[in-house]
């Protein structure tokens, strides 16, 4: 755990720069509209260790893959999150002097992310190695009224001396990406061109061909009064940058205001492409400063209006719970059927492709309960869209008639991730995005989407799993081998209970949908039959056998679900037998070890029991739940909200307490020691579950909505809204009691 | 099977240009000394499909790792066989028409490898784009005699015109390894030097700083005597030529004599290096090609006295056991203790690193039996001397008190291997490193060894053992988990029964060892306790409370020992079930199809029937081999000479034949389609022991030879020789009977 930050209802503030912790707070203080994200780079030059991220939402590079041993099935390519052209740049001189953040002494510096109106603001004194000393202030964001425009103002002070201040904003495409497999060039140069206060820049990715265009205007203003100076302008390839210089009195202030329109070939022609990112910046410019700020909190003001959720007595969790809220609102926004949730959403490049199980099994309750329907109806069609892909996949790993396996990680449908253990047995994902149509429909009612879309998808996935198990003879029933649980610190095992539950309730599930379509929609049924060759007869006949005889390890004598064939015969221990040095395991331990060792990384058992949680007794839940939580690590992001909101469900308040923090305090309080890779965006979505779901006890059931709150010992009260059925529903908890009202 | 080579009992033939099997040619027809070797490469230039190599023994370099997500433990590196030095380029150039042989029409093409000899010669008309014909001869071999000398003999006579000839004989440095993982440069110019006739380079590999000279001189004849032509000589960084042009008159022969020194800084300081190159040139141009040649023969001719196995009746047997012994001989010679058997030799770049577990478990039976006792001895003192990083990669992956576990693969003792589930979990391999040291003593009666070496690679594989089961308290039995045996094609499974009963017999040996050298060496087992702080009465306690419990899994009612836990669980099917565009599945399948199939890559349980042949009755022994052996897809090169020793053992004689052709001729008919890559060195001692021990049942126990012979049908009779207690035994076998002689 790393705190370094200021504890604020509605702002993350970082007093004193903490040098070691940038790169951190470059992601903690990223900011985005769900079209185009920005880490929290610094506008002027900055040469100690930063990670430079400026991501484009659905512009990605297909990188050649990295491997020791080639296996057959391999994706040949890893779609990256694509560092793309640096929109933010201003270069800063001082009486001739370059100003270098990272060789200047800082003082007064504070950073603040203002969640409640969106924007980022940076404040600070620096000296410089010649003793003069500026004060300045920076101050930017990405529109949520207009997502094609950005903005900064840049103040600067002289606080010691009179003399020349240049400001070189500039437009850089020239970027590479951190993680680039083979150091390759991911963009090539398109169009650059300049004009006094202006320029423009558009560059290509290779091999996927996006193009994106970026392009900026300048207004100056001295002593808060515009004015026109000379503009020296130039470009070349990938570049293009104006010149602005002015002799400044001490304590006067110059300001350079940069309008940025930042557009990209998905939605505009490529002829039209560089002329739009020019009228955006014009539009921008003309809005002008102030009240494009006032619109960006305007539109804020309307998402937490739905989202926000209040918590009193409890700052820490307060700041946390809308940090969560903020940056998946920035993520993704609901508007774009062709864009997805990435795990790390605009604040890093880790991990690639855009598409997990997460957008499923975490972000969809999310996007259910604070915007319209459509939103998740449109995370739903995404998939639909991507079925044939799903297939070719399932082909590829030898599957048959149909059968598909949505890949692990995706940009377009294709499979991005590439360690076998993974890619080919982390199979549970086709569990999860069958899990989404259900749980998309208990909590809409649009039972529709079966025939317009869901169910093409259920069939593919079921007839997945019917291929997937064999037959023991040895058991004498159905087993699934060689799988990798959602807790990935098990690999290859034999009968993971959460998979072959999730294969079983698939072909149940399809099957009822079937019977839906049959009864509600014949004609639709007909048609799907007849489009993917369906044997109704024979395959519906192979599931029930299947769903019939299902191996379900049970330890004997127990309600306990084993995990997977053989994880009783392991040393079992506690997670708190580890040393704190040994902490995060997969940082200290060969992968053997872990392997070897009973810790589980992630709810595995424990999140089969949250998804089916109405097929289960508390009392099976809390015998499981008393197993296998002391041995979870809780090294994935996604594991301390399903854990939260079991211990809720059981009466666990302090348990539920601790890892509700955790999961909302991960990136904040760093607990797994990677925020400077980006945050974890997906499971942003867990900490909101854990609250509504958790603490607040909502459930959907028979299309109903049921709460069932508790209130931590730590808070005085909290309230939260969800949207349901088209309404709004407030609840309200306090210690006195609960008010729900519509 | 790609069968195109002309059986020989001497001899590999290559009839006509097989133009898209050379890469496989190059292979096959490889030349070497122990100390160095060279694929088929042509002289002349070859613009087609070809896989260049020059290998220096002992050098590497260490390439960086290319992996997909990188896990604790992983070697920073991978140890790269290195192509060297080009010291066979002759270019050639006709009436000033450069001569291309992928450009030419070939006719009378015959490519030759005497095994009895120990050259490789080749003999072809050349049609020229402009219509000139030329007739060549070009033999080379390196010499085994001074193995720092290498000579070529290439003729040319004009067929159908008179015209100048110019011979280009140079030296080329500037080489790639073609499986660079990033494209990086091995090698840094450091000398180079050329004068009339003669030429040198000197080159070092970038980070492990392994300097390797190559000199040359140069002879000409003209119709059998020499002349003194001009010679332009020129050099560069990484290169040195000669050039030699003279008119021939249709149907005169032209020859140039190149004559090699190759020198690495393994033997030579830095200083001396160049020198010792240019002096080896210069014996070798002393003694002359054809005393050279006389030598090379007379050296292979010491070698077949002792080691060559006469087959009658069955000339692909024939031949391709002499193809076998021969290329053993040119890898490893044992005259350096710094060196191994890399998998591929001196034949090809994949798989990098000098030592697996085949040299304990493949080739020092081999040595064993056709070489002085010192040979087998040293290869063992090799893994002594790497037992301080055995210990530290243990310690790497959390093993602690002097715990050993050797590298799955290495140059230097590091491991270079990264594959977890390899890296970390294939490590039965430190079975194979104690079982080479009791097999070598049982056949050898050394003692002593254990006392000077042995009994310490054993202490520090015994503490690795003993921490790697762990009590199952389910099963009330030591279990071992997270395991890869040697079937590859199951990964991270538990209870392996190969591995798990080497540990026990490990345990065992190192308590037998420890007990002979307390009452014969109390002095050096004195020394030992000190220097190991070895706590005998508590880790011998641990170690036979391990052998009186160890779990080892067996199928209840049966003498089936179970590969794996779950095995029994998967659907089972003879691999004769396999279509045959499905094999080798490794090339067809997805790995998780693999991993869920029964298929069994190599010997697997019945590897360790073989090994401990006399735990075991001939009933159990056949038992497993019937109930394994269908299952098993032999695609490693490791594979069927055990099955081959079994079926023999067993009496079932078309098995143990058709696993003989197979194993002896896996590279000559190309089963496994990757002979283009390279020879699979090692598995060719497994092909002698399935001869010696397979066909002629040789067995040692206590100190006698014993040898219970069949002879195949398809054979009039065979023989062959082995060194025993420094007496040449002779085994004849014939269908008359068996005649065993001193």
């Amino acid at each position: 755990m790393i705190q370094y930050l200021t504890t604020h209802p509605w702002k993350i503030i970082e007093e004193g720069f903490k040098r070691k912790h940038h790169r951190s707070s470059e992601s903690i203080f990223s900011i985005g509209n769900g079209r185009f994200g920005q880490r929290a780079n610094f506008e002027e030059d900055y040469s100690g260790p930063t990670l430079q991220g400026s991501y484009v939402a659905g512009v990605y590079y297909p990188d050649k893959t990295r491997v020791g041993w080639w296996k057959n099935g391999y994706p040949e390519y890893f779609a990256k999150v694509l560092n793309s052209v640096n929109w933010i740049g201003i270069r800063i001189k001082v009486e001739g002097e370059d100003v270098d953040f990272a060789k200047c002494i800082t003082s007064n510096f504070r950073r603040e992310l203002n969640m409640r109106e969106g924007y980022l603001v940076r404040t600070f004194d620096l000296e410089m190695p010649s003793g003069k000393i500026i004060r300045a202030e920076a101050k930017r964001f990405c529109s949520m009224a207009d997502d094609e425009t950005a903005a900064i103002r840049y103040a600067i002070t002289p606080l010691n001396f009179t003399g020349t201040i240049r400001f070189q904003p500039y437009l850089d495409g020239d970027v590479k990406n951190h993680d680039s497999n083979y150091e390759e060039k991911f963009w090539e140069h398109v169009h650059s061109a300049s004009s006094p206060a202006s320029g423009v820049v558009v560059c290509r990715t290779r091999k996927t061909e996006f193009d994106v265009a970026a392009a900026m205007r300048i207004q100056v203003e001295l002593n808060g009064k515009e004015i026109i100076p000379t503009y020296h302008h130039s470009h070349a390839d990938f570049f293009a940058e104006n010149n602005i210089e002015r002799e400044v009195h001490q304590g006067e202030t110059m300001v350079l205001y940069k309008y940025v329109g930042l557009v990209s070939s998905l939605n505009y022609s490529r002829e039209e492409l560089a002329n739009a990112a020019q009228k955006a910046a014009e539009r921008a410019i003309k809005s002008g400063f102030d009240s494009m700020l006032k619109m960006q909190a305007e539109s804020w003001s309307k998402i937490w209006d739905l989202a926000d959720i209040v918590i009193e007595g409890d700052d820490e969790a307060q700041q946390a719970i809308r940090f969560n809220i903020f940056h998946m609102n920035q993520t993704y926004t609901g508007e774009d059927a062709r864009l997805n949730i990435g795990p790390k959403g605009f604040t890093g490049e880790k991990y690639g492709g855009s598409t997990y199980w997460d957008t499923e099994a975490y972000c969809l309750p999310f996007y259910m309960s604070t915007k319209d329907q459509k939103v998740a109806r449109q995370l739903l069609v995404y998939r639909y869209n991507q079925l044939d892909k799903a297939i070719e996949n399932a082909q590829k790993l030898g599957f048959k008639n149909g059968a598909a396996l949505y890949p692990m990680v995706t940009m377009n449908g294709e499979e991005c991730h590439n360690e076998w253990e993974i890619t080919f047995e982390e199979i549970h994902r086709n569990g999860a995005i069958a899990y989404g149509i259900f749980n998309y429909i208990r909590y809409t009612g649009d039972e529709k989407y079966l025939s317009e879309f869901g169910w093409d998808v259920l069939l593919g996935i079921a007839r997945f799993w019917s291929q997937r198990v064999h037959w023991s003879k040895a058991r004498q029933q159905y087993v699934m081998h060689g799988v990798t649980g959602p807790n990935e610190y098990e690999n290859n095992v034999n009968n993971n209970w959460y998979t072959s539950y999730f294969a079983k309730w698939c072909l149940q599930y399809t099957i009822e949908a079937m019977e839906l379509l049959k009864s509600q929609y014949p004609d639709a049924y007909g048609a799907k039959v007849a489009r993917y060759a369906f044997d109704e007869t024979t395959e519906v006949k192979r599931w029930k056998d299947i769903i019939d005889n299902m191996y379900l390890g049970q330890l004997e004598g127990t309600e306990i679900r084993i995990q997977h064939d053989g994880f009783m015969d392991k040393e079992l221990a506690p997670a708190s037998a580890l040393s704190e040095s040994e902490r995060p395991i997969n940082q200290h331990w060969s992968w053997d070890r872990i392997l070897r060792s009973c810790y589980i990384k992630q709810a595995d058992v424990l999140q089969g029991l949250y998804f089916f949680e109405d097929h289960f007794s508390k009392e099976v839940i809390r015998e499981n739940f008393d197993f296998y939580e002391p041995m979870t690590v809780h090294e994935s992001s996604l594991s301390p909200c399903v854990h939260s909101i079991l211990a809720a469900l059981l009466g666990q308040e302090d348990k539920a307490y601790e890892m509700y923090m955790r999961t909302s305090r991960l990136d904040l309080d760093d607990y797994n020691h990677e925020a400077h890779e980006g945050l974890h965006i997906t499971s942003m979505a867990g900490t909101w579950m854990s609250i509504v779901q958790g603490f607040g006890g909502m459930r959907v059931n028979n299309g109903q909505l049921t709460f069932n709150p508790i209130l931590p010992k730590q808070w005085k009260a909290y309230s939260f809204n969800v949207l349901f059925n088209g309404k709004v529903v407030k609840v309200a908890v306090n210690k006195d009691g609960v008010q729900i009202s519509e």
